[in-house]
């Protein structure tokens, strides 16, 4: 029996403050060495568009085995009008191997894309943060700025946002005030988001880096999931250079395709060794934030783990709340 | 809208010939270089079992993007009385990466390995062989002899088995009587299999050769899909010095997980030059059986082409004869 779950049983079952839970035991998982992230595999010629094959599994309690199959054609909403990105996730049960449940992956990526900037926020933001900026105001953005605030349990109070278009912009502070309550205040220049904010979120597509480091505010968290090639980066060395404390999803992972850590490694600013995965924050290993002043960064480059503890929570949950339909094939 | 097809759908829609004809494609396309088979992602810790996630593209009248899961749990049929391999096939819409069909993959897994020996047989075997001999009376094996009887054009008249259980040689007879009105003749030893047969198939669990080359008559063609692993094969290196022709689903698998051709390559028996992918026999660039006394052999690991082929076969048809039901997720 598969267990078919459309986009709007996804939106009803998945919570955010349930998705930070969920990645953060990824990240654990992760750590302790009971998970596992294979390389995805790219598909692309002949297709006129990428495709990513990305299986995972985590062991522990959540004993999750999944694979997100997503496509990015780039060219589907003028030829099509469908949307560019489109995802499905498979999951199966751990112990037969049994494919048990298909659900729509859209939302599953884009809310555990935002969780893990909930956990960065959660381990090492100040705790009286309140005011958060961004780049960017597109749908990623919206579960960013949802997941800082429950990273910081409800406390978030402000968020300047700073996005090109300006109809963007306006939805996104329409959606937010309504979602969370809190103010959004349009900035009109990427600069403004960096005077007074706690915490700076980057979600853009840019390939170059968004502000210069030498404006970044003493004591801020920044997180990074923009940007996912050596070559690109939303960050500057010199943010990178005064950060305290440099944090990735899983660090195989940024080293292998995150520029924000590849160029500062590349041009000797930093080393590998100074970049640590957040797993080893959450288990207590490693030393997160030791003051006020600190800059501490977490970079996102987006593993599997992350789709696959997402999905678990979601299938969990459909069969809990008898939500979505069984076929038998 | 996603197209799903039960097992049964896909059994109703799916005929030998049709798999041969679209396997035979999918390994010209490969040799032509509008296919692509990326190296399959294995998943085993810290599940009991292993998943395998099989990629695959093929271009040209084709068309087609699919991914298999396909989960080998050997504890399933005792503890959970669900079958040891599970299978499901993604199809995705080539133009947009939209996932447009799922279905059952045991059939597709048995009818394209199948089919790959097939197509052997039709540029391989002698035209006027008409008995074969099989090692195995498995489920693997009656598609196998389903194969070869098309792969012959209807020509086959009578089938050898050899199975060391006997009742499941009793049920192959049975069932392949029936549909194929061919005889079976089942033989109390492998050995038996050797005399007077024009094609011998291989296709068991074991890791070790079945025959000895030495007792092999001239001008057969032997097909090998048992065996995938570079220590494991059903064929001993009498049996490849012995042969004129070495062919394989395609050349950089078997060189990758076929003992078959690895251990003779090693022992210096033969050189990796000497392996070619059945699709430049297909195209014409390479010469295949060039004697009556020629001993031509095929081996196939199983790719991923293969179930990408012969799942946009079923996929297309189930289209075209309205089978299986349409879900909008």
């Amino acid at each position: 029996m598969v267990r078919i779950l459309t986009k709007e049983n996804v939106n009803q079952l998945l919570t955010m403050p349930d998705a930070l839970e969920y990645v953060e035991e990824a990240y654990k998982q992760l750590t302790l060495g009971n998970a596992l992230v294979p390389q995805r595999i790219a598909i692309t010629d002949p297709a006129p568009g990428l495709t990513l094959i990305m299986p995972g599994i985590i062991g522990g309690k959540m004993n999750a085995l999944a694979t997100k199959i997503v496509s990015v054609y780039k060219q589907n909403p003028e030829k099509y009008k469908m949307p560019t990105v489109l995802a499905k996730v498979m999951i199966q049960d751990i112990n037969t191997g049994d494919i048990v449940g298909i659900m729509d992956g859209s939302l599953i990526t884009a809310m555990r894309t935002g969780a893990a900037t909930g956990v960065s926020v959660k381990y090492l933001a100040r705790k009286e943060s309140n005011i958060m900026g961004i780049y960017s105001a597109g749908v990623q953005a919206r579960k960013q700025v949802s997941a800082v605030y429950w990273g910081l349990n409800g406390k978030l109070e402000k968020c300047l946002v700073f996005d090109p278009v300006s109809s963007t912009a306006d939805e996104f502070k329409k959606e937010l005030e309504a979602e969370l309550g809190i103010e959004v205040a349009i900035v009109g220049s990427g600069d403004e988001i960096l005077s007074g904010t706690d915490i700076i979120v980057a979600a853009t597509t840019s390939t170059t880096p968004l502000f210069s480091g030498n404006d970044v505010p003493d004591g801020v968290h920044i997180s990074s999931i923009g940007a996912h090639a050596p070559d690109a980066r939303e960050l500057d060395s010199k943010t990178i250079e005064r950060a305290s404390i440099l944090t990735a999803g899983l660090k195989e992972a940024c080293l292998a395709e995150a520029g924000d850590y590849i160029m500062p490694i590349n041009e000797g600013i930093i080393k590998e060794d100074d970049i640590i995965s957040i797993g080893e924050i959450i288990l207590g290993r490693k030393t997160g934030r030791t003051s006020d002043q600190d800059i501490t960064v977490f970079k996102s480059v987006g593993i599997s783990a992350q789709d696959v503890a997402v999905a678990k929570l979601v299938y969990d949950r459909a069969l809990k709340e008898n939500v979505g339909q069984d076929i038998d094939f």
